[in-house]
């Protein structure tokens, strides 16, 4: 099964408006650099490096601000710049991206920044983080590579995604999640009627069901999003990059503060950037890339602290769940752009987490589940220790929704007066003189 | 204090853009027609009766559809509709609005409905319900004329949203919430810092304490924005219904299913509908709007049925408990909208209401609030009942975020399979053969 033929241009969907031509011509190992058809792997037969999708830098070439502009709002106005979903008919997707990038001008004169910052939040996608910028690019390779359900190994985010693509698209899924997850997060995963499999045991074990799973003739006709369609999956995380610079008005920020759970969205939103660049759509003013992670789960702080080119991996701990991998897929390419581009790694513990919810969520309006809490508490230490320049134009992303991760505000945020309802008692409790 | 003249047109903003001319002249009463200046104030110095917004028919009718495809992406690309916020720099706001607009053909296919099924999702709005829309009006207005703070009496929805716009802002907030409500929407008001005042008491108590504060010297300075800027509040809500247009191409769909609380929301979406018209913006092609209550409150689906043109009080119980509203303010202007457009009102139960949550979810991938399942079973009811046209194009509202009322969902929306990380339990399982 495979994709697409590289560079073909297809007639013009219903949907309105001209399909361009496909910009992937294949995948290539990450270390060898042997190329292979786009087809359902992750891993190189050669060498067994991760693949990653090999674009036609032409095709990425020719793509211009005007054509990006009219298309929809959504991800797929940068369809030219992804590996699939270029025909409208062929998406599996509920059309996330474009979340706002909302200037934080409160939380700047807090931390004494004066070069412009701001937060680009994804809690605004259709479930709520950032997750469905991949799934929406893994479920829509899938079908087009002949498969007849997708799955995954989740926590949390991707499951709830994972199911939420399937429920629209009226294809099959398949949610593997530890039986020991939070109420809440069974529920926002099971409402969509999908099949949700509980398993007694850690994310560790889940996984490695999924993997034999895999591997078993029945599942044959399924698609793992960030296992077997991995390189088309990871892609999806290049739209958060597109959409920063577009809406600073084709502007590169100096410096952008990226959480790190497996490493691959700060690898994709520097590759982002690097693709406009050569595109011409943006001037190269340089930027650097910085990665937060939390002090429970810091295999790639670590090893940028020590020099490091190997992550070597910890076992996870801590409040921050969605960034809990300890053997981060893409650590070494994350350390790789930071490195290049003069940025760095930070690291905060649990309850400076806490403090950079209720940080951004009192000067902005923007309320995070704790990844979000670690970028803005890591940005804090940035500054703080000098590393990131506050004069310079900044940008934190915020990657998913303080709904879902509720249990570890609950001992502290708390309201402000408890009153009865009387005018003496809200006299006493200092509301009224 | 009253807010800027009748009709002035202002310089450009630096934010980009002509400013379009303010098209409120004033306050006008419901009931006996007397106008006044655009003060706060929500009840008629004559009569008693409601205030809304007076416009000037010749300004609205002077909107064009290039002026607002030419403006953000949000509620105030309407801003030329609008009681207030024609200046950029004058809004206090989370730029809600412009949300999805989701095609919902396997929901049609199941309720054999060939016309074309939408539903409008505000979930996907910055505090995750229609209430951002309402909100950014009355926070505006309240800047507009004088005042340093703004306030609610809440039990959820409301809450978020007066205390997020307040955080973005830098306006003091105070919101006064029942003491027993749940941890998880006391953390949500919480958590953006400001001023939050539980009351040991029912909704109620809330509500006659916050009339008590209102009326205390040391709340001069405070703007309530369901009470005394309620004027322009409401007018928020007619977003909904220009949004539904424009998303359909400009043109009205034949029904529209909408939840009532107080009845505003229905109110406004069909005033919105009759402004387009009026500006020829979209043509008149008739539309039906549709009422959904639960069946724990349904004292404007009583009335309805009985051919009441007053309604008659209840005493709220049941889940759906944003739409918990007892004694419907605007009921009598939604019975009018309703009757005049050849509508109807339904009720569902509470286990309908988790069905209905289901069937939304499972079909298009929306994970709506107890209001969203509201909506969702009362149009089956309609359409098994005949009383909505299957054939002809319909769009349902979900007003609000399905991870904000998870509690109804608990005992029933489980996982579908348990296993152990094994192939062999997976097998035993069914989940391989």
């Amino acid at each position: 099964m495979t994709l697409t033929a590289p560079g073909s241009v297809q007639a013009d969907s219903s949907a309105g408006g001209p399909i361009p031509p496909c910009p992937m011509r294949g995948l290539v190992c990450r270390n060898c650099g042997a190329t292979s058809a786009p087809v359902a792997e992750h891993a190189c037969a050669e060498c067994f490096g991760p693949l990653e999708v090999d674009y036609d830098p032409e095709l990425l070439r020719a793509v211009t601000r005007e054509q990006i502009e009219a298309g929809p709002q959504n991800i797929w106005r940068y369809a030219a710049l992804l590996p699939v979903g270029q025909d409208p008919a062929d998406r599996v997707t509920l059309d996330p991206g474009l979340t706002p990038l909302v200037r934080a001008d409160r939380l700047a004169a807090e931390l004494g920044m004066t070069g412009g910052l701001w937060v680009k939040d994804d809690s605004a996608n259709p479930t709520h983080s950032f997750k469905d910028r991949v799934v929406s690019m893994a479920a829509t390779a899938a079908r087009g590579l002949g498969y007849r359900r997708i799955a995954a190994a989740s926590t949390g985010n991707l499951a709830n995604s994972v199911a939420a693509h399937a429920a629209r698209a009226g294809l099959p899924s398949l949610v593997f999640i530890p039986s020991d997850l939070e109420p809440g997060k069974v529920v926002q995963s099971a409402v969509y009627g999908q099949t949700l499999v509980t398993v007694d045991g850690s994310y560790d074990d889940v996984n490695r069901l999924t993997s034999e799973l895999a591997e078993t003739d029945e599942f044959e006709d399924t698609a793992f999003v960030n296992q077997n369609v991995r390189p088309y999956y990871a892609e999806g995380s290049k739209t958060m990059g597109y959409e920063i610079a577009e809406q600073l008005g084709w502007r590169i920020p100096a410096q952008v503060v990226i959480p790190m759970a497996s490493g691959s969205l700060l690898t994709k939103v520097d590759k982002a950037f690097r693709e406009l660049v050569a595109a011409g759509i943006v001037e190269d003013t340089g930027w650097r890339v910085f990665g937060a992670q939390s002090a429970g789960c810091d295999p790639i702080a670590t090893a940028f602290d020590n020099g490091w080119d190997v992550v070597r991996p910890v076992k996870p701990t801590g409040i921050a769940k969605s960034l809990n991998i300890g053997n981060p897929a893409d650590g070494p390419y994350a350390l790789d752009a930071v490195r290049r581009t003069g940025g760095a790694v930070g690291r905060v513990g649990d309850d400076e987490i806490v403090q950079g919810i209720r940080d951004l969520a009192r000067t902005t309006g923007v309320f995070a589940e704790t990844a979000g809490g670690v970028t803005t508490a890591v940005l804090r230490r940035l500054v703080e220790d000098g590393r990131l320049d506050p004069s310079r134009e900044t940008v934190i992303l915020n990657t998913g929704e303080g709904l879902k991760t509720l249990d570890p505000l609950l001992p502290t945020v708390t309201p402000t007066h408890r009153v009865s309802p009387s005018l003496s008692s809200a006299r006493q409790a200092g509301l009224v003189g």
